[in-house]
């Protein structure tokens, strides 16, 4: 049961947002820049690095729902997400993931971890400034999301469709527009 | 020196706020709502609710710069900021924020260390729903700024002065907009 009385039946995060919408417009606003604005990186390798940073921090819904939309813009490649999530090095990502991905689970145990030479290393691998702050951003906001999740002890569902189904609908839709959508429709 | 190459001579997260403006907007929204926007905790409490966090997190510039911001809003008590990083149950606050500032220490380390217990507690000494997620919130959203800061080794000013002009300025004209007035003078 939620620590806090939040609207029924909304999965994982959109109780809390759908509680205080005042935070929960820049929180999307945060996650649509990040995960699908123009970049560099992919979307699928965005949310393949917050899904590596969500399981890490043992969030359920995060990692799962973040997991679908990795998959869902991979192909639905969702032996990748789990490869990803066990062990980024031996993951069928690209050798700059990989050193970006190391990174970001340094950035989710504390800044600080950050080293140099982790950086140096993806940069050799051909990391720009703008993958390295969003990679780092990236994994900080996750640390943020999966507190708040789990924080409140929120609701998650166990059946997998379920995220397969919100995965297609992130990716198409985005995260502002889809909660709009899912909490008007209330 | 910073992990990437930021806009020299502004302090802690202005250099990567001002490299990257897209991200910069949600996250400087984000704190004026929960550290400024209607509520019924204090300006001060909120401060020092963040500035704990901060401080278990280690992060130099997010604790010092909120610490006296905290301060400002506290009629300039240095030391109850200082008490609250210390030992937050022995500090001079009311028994509901020493039950939230528990609540927030235990996010930091991770959502799932809140337990009903913890919650119950703060609500007997009078916490609010809306209370309790805003400090879970805020517990949260500074495990994302501090990692932000510290992951990508951004400058910290070391004069305690200059952090008390810092926080004189953000507590009278808040994030968003004294970000936007330090980098359009540069």
């Amino acid at each position: 049961m939620p620590h806090i009385s939040l609207p029924e039946g909304l999965p994982g995060i959109l109780g809390p947002m759908t509680f205080r919408p005042e935070t929960a417009r820049p929180m999307n606003e945060l996650a649509d820049v990040l995960l699908r604005g123009p970049g560099s990186l992919t979307p699928g390798e965005r949310e393949l690095i917050a899904t590596y940073v969500s399981s890490r921090n043992d969030c359920f819904f995060c990692q799962t729902v973040h997991g679908a939309v990795a998959a869902h813009h991979l192909g639905g490649n969702e032996q990748l997400v789990l490869d990803v999530k066990q062990n980024p090095s031996a993951a069928g990502v690209s050798e700059k993931m990989k050193a970006l991905l190391a990174i970001a689970g340094k950035v989710q145990r504390g800044g600080k971890n950050v080293t140099a030479e982790d950086v140096e290393r993806a940069r050799e691998l051909g990391a720009t400034d703008l993958e390295l702050h969003d990679t780092v951003l990236i994994a900080a906001a996750f640390c943020m999301y999966n507190r708040y999740v789990d924080g409140l002890a929120t609701w998650a569902p166990a059946d997998p469709q379920v995220y397969r189904e919100s995965g297609a609908r992130l990716a198409a839709e985005g995260y502002a527009a889809s909660t709009a959508r899912q909490t008007a429709a209330r």
